[in-house]
């Protein structure tokens, strides 16, 4: 299958540094070919869609790229049908996915995909290229038509995966929920991207970058970790 | 308004004691006449139905209280109309909505806890009496028909609310999620339910109980805390 994704766990990496923990990954995926990239800044809530793509400019102006926001297309479709790359910010990932959906635009990046168009996400940009958006960490504060999202891969992600949990504190932690997903969506498998941590996806191929593990949660088998370096292509096995 | 509701943060304290912090409020709610209790275990995902309802049991029994499971009802909404009072788990609350919905449940739970049939809740049992379940913390992993749930009050809930957050986590914190629900369902206030802490609503009076303060959330207005013995009553006006 044709595909080219980059999925960041987060914008930033556990020092606060903005994207440019993935340079190098940001140039390998776009080429040389690539000048322009379309910004996707729906996910964002309480930042403006114009703020948040000048902030987001910043780090691909750095490494040679102009990027511009579907918010200033005057036709976001046509905005995707003609983008050299897609970059789909964080945020809230309810609010990216009802947004997409609202203004169509789901299947239209999903074919621009498929035909090869280069893909970054990082948060909630990385949660939707997954069958649906069931593993997000994120609060329902608006109410999709459906939590279906891009399906250019066949596993979940969980972004900001982390062991931690406040002492005292009676809520799930972050593997139970992830088991209780799999306890219900039995052929599903997630991966937990810690943060810093990241996925490239070249059509068949995968490969986890950064210095934490990822745990792999699958119905029925225990819980494994990952490293970058290990060969994790079953996850591609739909 | 009629309705008798006693909403928990938690089923335990931060000291892991199940229900019986509760004890004085859940006898106070109950009352003398009440000698059955319907529980309805649907929240629980890696439990078993009845398992969770022999857990849920044993408190109950401790006050004298019988506790009876919807799951050994042979049909469910009969049992509803018949409970002399309605107790919830916590759990997910998207596979406790879900259930509800699927299950056609919902109406009947309103209409009885309208005609004054004691409703007990802790964390998605709580969640669910608001409008909607768009200020849960839980995983979406079932999709339910619709984020719409009981509305016996008219403000939303956040269950164990909590101000920790994980050293060097690019997540969201607790209040900025809540900022964000409010930044987009402007009309709507949220209460930060901590650990430990409860609701009483006894027909247009509300109450709050525990040691820690209640945070609200408003569009357009800073958050207040508020503590036991404070006036909340602005919370039922619609």
């Amino acid at each position: 299958m044709t595909r080219r994704l980059l999925l960041l766990s987060s914008s930033r990496d556990a020092n606060g540094v903005y994207l440019l923990h993935s340079s190098s990954a940001i140039r390998s995926l776009l080429g040389e070919s690539v000048r322009h990239v379309l910004f996707i800044p729906y996910a964002g809530v309480t930042i403006a869609h114009d703020a948040y793509a000048e902030r987001a400019a910043v780090p691909f102006a750095k490494l040679g790229y102009d990027l511009q926001s579907i918010g200033d297309a005057s036709n976001p479709a046509d905005a995707v049908e003609s983008a050299e790359a897609i970059v789909v910010g964080g945020g809230n990932t309810f609010q990216l996915l009802a947004t997409l959906q609202d203004r169509k635009l789901l299947e239209v990046i999903r074919t621009r995909v498929r035909a090869g168009v280069p893909y970054i996400g990082w948060s909630a940009g990385a949660v939707i290229t997954a069958p649906t958006i069931g593993t997000t960490n994120d609060m329902p504060i608006v109410e999709p038509e459906s939590l279906r999202a891009l399906g250019l891969i066949p596993f979940q992600i969980n972004a900001h995966y982390t062991d931690q949990h406040p002492p005292g504190h009676q809520g799930e932690t972050r593997a139970e929920r992830l088991e209780e997903y799999v306890a219900v969506n039995r052929t599903t498998r997630v991966l937990g991207l810690r943060e810093g941590c990241s996925l490239r996806i070249f059509d068949d191929a995968i490969a986890l970058n950064g210095v934490g593990t990822a745990p792999v949660f699958q119905y029925g088998a225990s819980r494994a970790e990952y490293s970058a370096g290990d060969d994790i292509s079953f996850l591609l096995a739909a």
